[in-house]
């Protein structure tokens, strides 16, 4: 037990302090990006996303139950209208991540988000979980993600969130290269911060996602599994709701993370709109898309944002 | 990464563009077929279906397990005559999705559901999940199972749901081999569809399911995986009035699933009941079979619907 | 697809019927055994049981873990006592199910059931699943299990429920030889039957239990997969009590399960409370032991009890 | 059967009685000690605990997930601050149980619970499993850990909780060859109780943990598996406040744990304020630290508590 310890990852505690500290420093969260207060001397932000995944949650296994798809296509041809229609009763802005897949699927759901005022950004090229990529397979996925989202809703992302949100060693690297904003993947604080590589700050902001505020862990099902839809509509609206109110008792962000084709349901619908009316019920709230909401903390922390890629 | 990928299933993110829509349009949801009104200018169309799985549900895992089998039973035994009773207290109508082997094992239930007033359709021969057959085992099943249902009920069954809630890729050209007029196992919409086959229009009306609308997953027990009912039954009845309440706000179909042996528990059926009372409570509201409903939107749609065979 | 089909247990859609038929009447549920009336004419019985399982639910995989044979020490270091107190203060008659090596550690237990008035039976000799077992193992194990609670309670079982809540091929066999009135392990009714063994009566009443008047599928814990106690106490009473109304409503029996070692902790034991109170508040229920109930039983429907073994 | 049985693990059912009763001997629960009154004659014992594992929880499965680092680090980053905020604001004493790397990344929350006048005690190394190490590298991180604790925090731990909440044949042995007063892991009873090792009373105090009074098995995500967040923050609530009671009833101690990073978020803090008002409504009650818990205790109920380590 004395001397050097190996790294071997199945025995963790063996691992000498380098090991695990450098572990953790491959991607930290750094300083906050928190402003003194938000836009508009706002008092809370809201930022509402949607992973727009579609049939890519069955695609990215293979493709080969067709039942899955199906229900991917409701998320398309049912989910998204009932979410775009929600926003604009509302009047709220929101970002949507779509994998280059589902864009190439539906052409017309891109220009449809953009159309209504909504951020498209970066959600993997077909779902794959980046995590198993090698660097090259990653990169190269990120870029043509970003070209066919370009070239589909005419405007370049500026942000991204992993399919699996989860890392690489590779994926902040990547970013950076691609001169990306913001990452919306980690979950860090409740907070925008700035991505740390190797203890060196990257100019990249993250704007931190949680389970908890996102609809698939509470009502996902997946019949060869024991995931099934146990988290009832009135518990996740409940939930959403208190993440909102401490939200607003901090003066700080609420971000949350749905899909359309779980939220688009008909049952599910009142708790995109319950919360949208709380948020509107507190008073002074900007409603802002992640890229609006990242570019605002950049400048506010002074923050030496990375040049967009030309 | 450029020149032809390969198709490995296993890394679908390699996939050249045909590969993933040749998948997406193997079976794939078509025109709406929606009626601009219901029977009789309802509002809102109600179609219950009931899975009677009973016994099959472990004698298609080999039947190896005798208590299994008696839970199963109980669906036959108590659940199936609490839900006749039911329906015919509320006088509503309701299609049974029975499997051939339950329709041999309760030849009387076939009967009773007949002469109730129901419909009764097909549910593969044994519960064998489809997805995983051979063309010919899978056509040979179907065939064998219309036949045992219709020797017993008196009625050709004219529409089908899988027991996998899935299809093989043969699937949908068995069910135009059968001159099926529709199948219910599919997710795409709330509303029927005309399902397309690599993109050519099938003449099939697909009525369609969802786990949201199925009591299984939140009730259903498997003690050698996580599978547990957690799902409380009021938060069964909340969801599938949620559900009700929005089909009704929209003018369109409210399509429930069921199984007597889940649903026809003395602490459950209540989920039933409420379901109707709250639908007879809109007032203006057609309860309808599967075949009813296929045939008034084939009707109402134009749609060519294919000849049964003779 | 003709001719002889193959009895593969892999492949069930491909037995003959009397594959599947045979597998079917092995074990099966008979005549009801639901007298006109309760004893005394009470309108509903309820029989509360008990599975003392406590550190055999960890032993009987190998007893590898200390900390989850501290868990079922629980039961009988708390929970077995609060079980019993509350009893006495409702002064209501109960079952308890215990594996042989609970009664050899916990000899005192035994006796304080005993004179308490209630009922010791059979629960498997260390928890382990019968089903897996050969004929002469399971039988040897059976016959010592009901030898040492003969010895310890002063009083011959007269009823088992399998560890397994399930049969192997042998389990009425066994229980026919050793001249058990019943058996509480199987779930085809809510009322008592006679059991059938390959379609002939064995003169063994069934007392059928079932997963959803169970403590344990609601609150079981295991770290190492996904069980997890997201069944919350007042959803447990809640449905307990929908079981008992509608019992109360058909006249019925309402049959209970739970486990000291789950129902004895401080948050749950309101639950059993709660039940007692809402079945006396009824008015007219017979409160009885699953030995009362089979006997009753038997007498009132004629049927032909094996002779105990002498 | 008869004649020696073998002591296969995978044939418990087997195993002559010596097995299984040496099995249950080697670590147990033996005399109350639950003392006739609590501190100052309060009626009730609260001993609030949080088991500070941050980044661990991944780090001891080997820090693959960079996302799931940034879930723990949420706990360092935001759970923590709210936590001590909390009991500051209540004026509550607490303890927490740090594994020695979370205590070298975050030297300074180890200063911050001390200067706030809680406990800090031993919970592993790198939160590694203890029941799978060998005894000389579960004694090695033990001791290494103390170490750590104490260099970094100025107070030499009198506990321990271990990772698993489960003990090796090998843990009890460290901890009293390490001197330790008390042991939090095992779950025999609701009142603290000296431990047996062979029949014999080691001098070890053990306050009882339990799953229903953790955060932990409510709230916690794991992608991969099953297990989701199920469990309502009310219903966790409702959970608490009724051990809460019922201990308040017994006159009897009331032992939580909770974690940092599932407590500490927005839509959970509640369930922590809500538990410590619900106490101190009660009127009188002892809030304590479980070093203060197990000391009180020990002398009390005259326990011959094994001098610490010089």
């Amino acid at each position: 037990m004395t001397g050097p310890a190996p790294h071997d990852p199945s025995q963790p505690w063996l691992w000498p302090e380098e090991t695990w500290r450098a572990k953790l420093a491959k991607v930290r969260a750094g300083r906050s990006l928190m402003p003194r207060q938000w836009k508009g001397g706002a008092r809370m932000a809201v930022a509402l996303s949607f992973d727009s995944d579609h049939e890519t949650f069955e695609l990215k296994n293979g493709g080969t139950s067709i039942g899955k798809m199906s229900q991917g296509q409701y998320g398309a041809r049912r989910g998204i209208g009932r979410v775009l229609a929600a926003l604009e009763r509302h009047a709220v802005p929101a970002s949507f991540f779509m994998p280059a897949v589902v864009a190439m699927i539906n052409p017309d759901e891109v220009r449809s988000v953009i159309a209504n005022g909504h951020e498209i950004a970066l959600h993997s090229w077909i779902h794959e979980f980046n995590s198993g990529l090698d660097h090259a397979t990653e990169r190269d996925l990120a870029l043509r993600a970003a070209e066919v989202l370009e070239k589909l809703s005419g405007v370049r992302p500026v942000g991204m969130r992993t399919a699996s949100w989860d890392f690489s060693p590779h994926t902040l690297a990547i970013a950076r290269e691609m001169g990306l904003l913001y990452d919306s993947s980690l979950m860090a604080d409740d907070e925008p911060y700035e991505l740390l590589e190797d203890d060196e700050p990257t100019g990249i902001v993250e704007i931190p996602v949680e389970w908890i505020r996102d609809d698939a862990p509470y009502v996902a099902m997946d019949r060869m599994t024991g995931t099934r839809p146990y988290g009832s509509p009135t518990m996740v609206a409940d939930i959403f709701a208190r993440e909102l109110d401490m939200a607003w008792e901090e003066g700080g962000l609420f971000q949350l993370t749905m899909h359309p084709h779980h939220i688009g349901h008909r049952s599910r619908m009142f708790i995109l709109e319950d919360i949208i009316r709380l948020a509107k019920s507190k008073g002074d709230v900007w409603f802002c898309t992640h890229a609006d909401l990242a570019r605002y903390c950049a400048d506010e922390c002074g923050l030496a944002t990375p040049a967009p890629r030309a």
